[in-house]
């Protein structure tokens, strides 16, 4: 006889409860249909990529990713050395999308996907955070239309209505805009960690996003500081005092701010232009959009446009849509090829711990609409069978399948499992040809024929 | 600049383009909405698990896994011993739901639970087989009613219906009859491996059954040969001779086979014969399913019926649906719990291709109705408002996103897609308040005002 083995899941991993799972697919289902509506289809790519393609083969790759090896028994698990096969999980959707584009170039173009999967990362698990979750992403590839980055902004607003939430904004900027900013403060060459800093803006204030900027090296191998004079960081206060709540003007400023001094400021200040008249055409309310020059997300690879959306009365939980445009997704592959890409990519389960926070999401542990009581086997027959033409009517119905058929048992069933219509067929009700129709959110009980039993569940679940 | 990656998948891995992934997709999702109908819902559990909990810390543990760990660099990857973290890919959906009905005793039971997830397997990469595929299974955890086992069939009919197959046969047996028949074979104590061969039936035949039955050890560390007496495959023959197209009337003759002499054989009767009734109660055609004496499922853990389907015009596919009823389920985890469970798993892949062979499946390269033209930046705002009208209406539109705005490249782009709408918003048109509605499937244009284009619409994708 084996040990028990402890039936307990990996650090940073979780199981979804049935009551977990139906709110996340009712929210998946609800998102893809509208990446559907605007012309998106799905892709679906391998869990493990080699090992060269989620690096790059880049040397100084530095994730905590998931590698694999295949193994039969324990010990070769633990010994064996053979890591030719280069298994490797996947981190984001993104470099397989890119792999995918590279590998079949005939694929039509712009080519508009979304998938849905799993990641994983080697992080250390923290509350909230989790070695495997779960992303949504939608990108075009192939397009530098303008149209696209105004899409991407359209989707984002259609996605959270379709959600039923209300209090959301949507705030971008373009790094363009950044990288004239970078320009304009001599900081060109590290702009990336020019927006690092910015980035933290919310956090740290305008003082503390000046004093980082200006910091000196600690010792000579402090390569982080960035150490910008005070004039440049003038021109940064400068920059992020620009504001205004109509966006017209807000571009205007920001139009005189860079004058001729950097050409690349007025590119992004005329994709931002575009952006916001398409916006408007589309009489997309202001309340829900906003262009933030402070918006500059991490990530090195954004080259346009860059995008966030916040729920407005959860605002701790950070951006729960968020994205950009990436030029040069394949290059890895194909050097040189630079196929434009924009797109962005839901946090499911940042999502659902917001609306659940704000009681737009209710919790069910079923689905089922209508439990019929099964009490002895001469019973069977037309409990199943009833059971089933409500089914062909549409009601998602189930024959009560426990072994203690007391009508107690079965009522405490469907209370748990939160059933709101029980179908009652004893012997009794079988002799006189009838059903009773126990309406579960307020216990009565009717006593019906079969053929207004289906019709009365077919007017409460149509 | 670092080396060009080759953007090629692992061995034995694939990537599902968008046309193979619409219909995995719809495939899925009509299979979900039967699961849902009788009342079972979602669990969602990591890919990753612990290695005991895979392999029940059996020490002779042998099928082919993957292992993982976490890297940070290629080096790491490469020579690290540290095996401690445990983490081992899923091979099934089963261990985890076992893990969880152990993990979390209070979920209300029975539990009927779904889960569709990918699974690993370190095999041998074969034609059409692969190292990473798709499970959609449903079991009922918690009932040991034979109203269960009914059900499992019930919902494989339903399945096939739903998916539009005419053609499925779903075959049937129980474990307890073939225990009965490896009892009076005098094979008890080796059962299982009686099962593996009478598996192999359709493949070598009755005298290939008998002969391997019979076979003689070929050298004293030859323990796969049974080596039974004549007058136990005698026993066999006759049994697999029992032959009735009337159910009733096979179960009568089974009954008088097993006689006194086997009291598990008899017990297997009985199932059988409830299992009929309900399934002629509820008047699923006798064309779609069959009591088959020769069905087994070679994997250890059943202990009641049985069940596997086939398409009858792929019958060279094997089984595309199939499962059985397992009794003790968490006993790896809770030792004696004798937990019972009964269901079955869609082979995904191999139902997809089968429907594609049978001509049951059409490949779709987009999802999108209407495609919007674009001429020239003026015209790009009345596109989108057009084409989010035509979403609001239901319809699901694209505005075109490409580079080249020649009419001939949009349409070119429509037809690669098979996007079957085409609404062209040229300066003409704008100017004249109208909106050519080019119909792609026979080429026919017509002129039409945006009110007028806009219902033709929805009546063509209701």
């Amino acid at each position: 006889m084996t040990e028990a083995v402890k039936p307990d899941v990996l650090g940073g991993f979780r199981d979804a409860l049935p009551s977990d799972m139906i709110v996340q697919q009712d929210v998946i289902s609800r998102i893809r249909k509208v990446y559907e509506s605007f012309g998106f289809f799905p892709l679906d790519t391998p869990c493990m990529e080699r090992w060269d393609v989620l690096t790059g083969g880049s040397k100084d790759f530095n994730k905590s990713i998931f590698v694999a090896k295949i193994a039969t028994g324990k010990e070769d698990r633990g010994t064996a050395q053979d890591w030719e096969e280069n298994y490797a999980l996947r981190f984001d959707l993104t470099v397989s999308l890119a792999r995918v584009i590279a590998a079949y170039p005939d694929l039509p173009k712009p080519f508009k996907r979304y998938q849905i999967g799993k990641v994983w990362r080697g992080e250390k698990p923290q509350k909230g955070r989790f070695r495997e979750f779960v992303q949504f992403d939608f990108d075009i590839i192939g397009s530098r239309s303008i149209l696209a980055d105004t899409e991407v902004v359209q989707i984002m607003y259609e996605v959270m209505r379709e959600l039923g939430i209300q209090n959301f904004l949507i705030r971008f900027n373009t790094r363009k805009i950044l990288n004239g900013l970078a320009e304009l403060a001599g900081a060109k060459e590290r702009a990336n960690d020019v927006f690092r800093v910015l980035d933290k803006l919310d956090k740290i204030g305008i003082d503390g996003v000046v004093g980082e900027l200006q910091r000196q090296p600690e010792n000579q191998y402090d390569d982080s500081a960035l150490a910008l004079p005070p004039e440049s960081t003038e021109k940064v206060v400068n920059f992020l005092n620009i504001s205004d709540d109509d966006p017209s003007a807000l571009l205007s400023k920001l139009q005189s701010f860079f004058g001729s001094a950097s050409a690349t400021g007025i590119e992004g200040v005329e994709e931002l232009r575009q952006m916001v008249k398409n916006l408007t055409a589309l009489n997309i309310s202001q309340k829900n959009w906003k262009v933030d020059l402070s918006v500059a997300r991490g990530l090195d690879y954004y080259t346009g446009p860059v995008f966030e959306t916040m729920l407005t009365d959860a605002p701790e939980l950070g951006s729960v849509l968020s994205g950009g445009r990436f030029d040069g997704l394949t290059n890895r592959f194909v050097p040189n090829s630079n196929i434009p890409g924009v797109g962005a990519s839901v946090g499911v389960d940042r999502l659902i711990v917001g609306m659940q926070d704000l009681g737009l999401l209710s919790q069910k542990p079923s689905l089922t609409q209508a439990l019929v009581t099964v009490f002895s086997p001469e019973l069977e027959a037309q409990s199943l069978a009833f059971a089933q033409e409500l089914r062909r009517a549409g009601v998602r119905a189930e024959v009560y399948l426990g072994g203690d058929s007391s009508l107690r048992a079965q009522l405490t069933y469907a209370a748990k499992l939160g059933i709101p219509a029980v179908i009652i067929m004893g012997p009794d009700e079988a002799a006189r040809g009838v059903v009773q129709y126990k309406d579960m959110t307020n216990r009565k009980q009717t006593v019906l024929t079969k053929t207004e039993c289906l019709a009365s569940l077919k007017r409460v679940f149509p």
